[in-house]
């Protein structure tokens, strides 16, 4: 997800306030301590990022690409509506066990991005709700999905994804493939999916 | 929720404690500005709690003593699998939108509290979880659930309770009732209940 980042010292102080932001929370973090776990002075910093704002928009805009990316590539070239809902919720659910730190940062962290900034991620945001909904909204229109609620569902299948990153340890029983698996199996049970 | 929090400049501060976590995390909040937003001194605030750690602790009590009764209660004299686990999950989310404020605080600051504080509350969610996990396996074990992975599916469940609290907002087009009854029919779903 950060391979993209370039040059090597922003990259590492994305990582280093990933850290920080996990630990302190994003208000408790100084530059200071971000510029310190990357091994860098708080003048290097300023070279990348002007502001504390700059580095949590930065993590926020990666870590919304890559989801978006991934759900977009994940359903290209499948067919049938059921094939596309496992495939994106699969998808969904592992991205958010192997980038749990990450989101979980940016989903906690969310409300203290700046207006400008917090408009630019609602954005994105919106894109992957509409590609759920939308998966969701042609397979009950093709009558393979039998959903009543299709934006409250859709809601819930993101939910289900999104909330691994809270709760998913490397350490546990189950790999970022199994979850993906089992999300999206419940989603389709959720959808009410033809067998 | 706090209504059993005496006397009543404890139950100020607390609240008060809430605010300040919800804007500035745990980290980012100074006990002198909770202090201040229950119109106090920090003075007159040691007096209640002696660190920071107990406001955290106290909430986080609060928080998952009330999610475990509202649960129990749910279920009290509700007859068959599928009736109960409709009970039980309507209470699970309903109580996440009405108490989002403060659970997506404690939800956010688990990792803030120390050893001996997170240990109590782990147990606490521990009985949550068992609680969902053994309507799960009593349905399941009636035949009256399809279930091939009751630890997974119990967990999911849980987990849409839980974030609710995250994306609820009191200005949203659904009641904290309409999201409990969407989550227990979805809940069911994720089960294969027999209709």
């Amino acid at each position: 997800m950060w391979a993209g980042v370039a040059p090597d010292a922003s990259r590492r102080l994305l990582l280093a306030a990933v850290d920080s932001f996990a630990e302190l929370g994003y208000h408790g973090t100084s530059t200071r301590h971000i510029a310190a776990g990357a091994g860098m002075s708080a003048g290097a910093l300023y070279v990348h990022y002007r502001t504390k704002a700059d580095l949590l928009f930065q993590i926020a805009l990666t870590v919304h690409e890559s989801v978006l990316a991934e759900l977009e590539a994940s359903v290209e070239g499948v067919d049938g509506p059921a094939a596309r809902v496992r495939a994106l919720m699969y998808a969904f659910a592992r991205w958010h066990a192997r980038h749990h730190r990450a989101a979980r940062v940016i989903q906690n962290e969310l409300g203290a991005l700046d207006a400008a900034h917090a408009r630019r991620i609602a954005a994105i945001r919106r894109r992957v709700r509409a590609l759920v909904r939308e998966e969701v909204r042609a397979g009950a229109a093709a009558g393979v999905f039998d959903v009543a609620d299709i934006e409250g569902t859709a809601r819930a299948m993101s939910s289900l994804a999104i909330d691994v990153c809270r709760w998913y340890r490397p350490e546990g029983p189950r790999s970022p493939e199994e979850i993906g698996a089992l999300t999206a199996h419940l989603s389709l049970r959720m959808l009410g999916a033809r067998p």
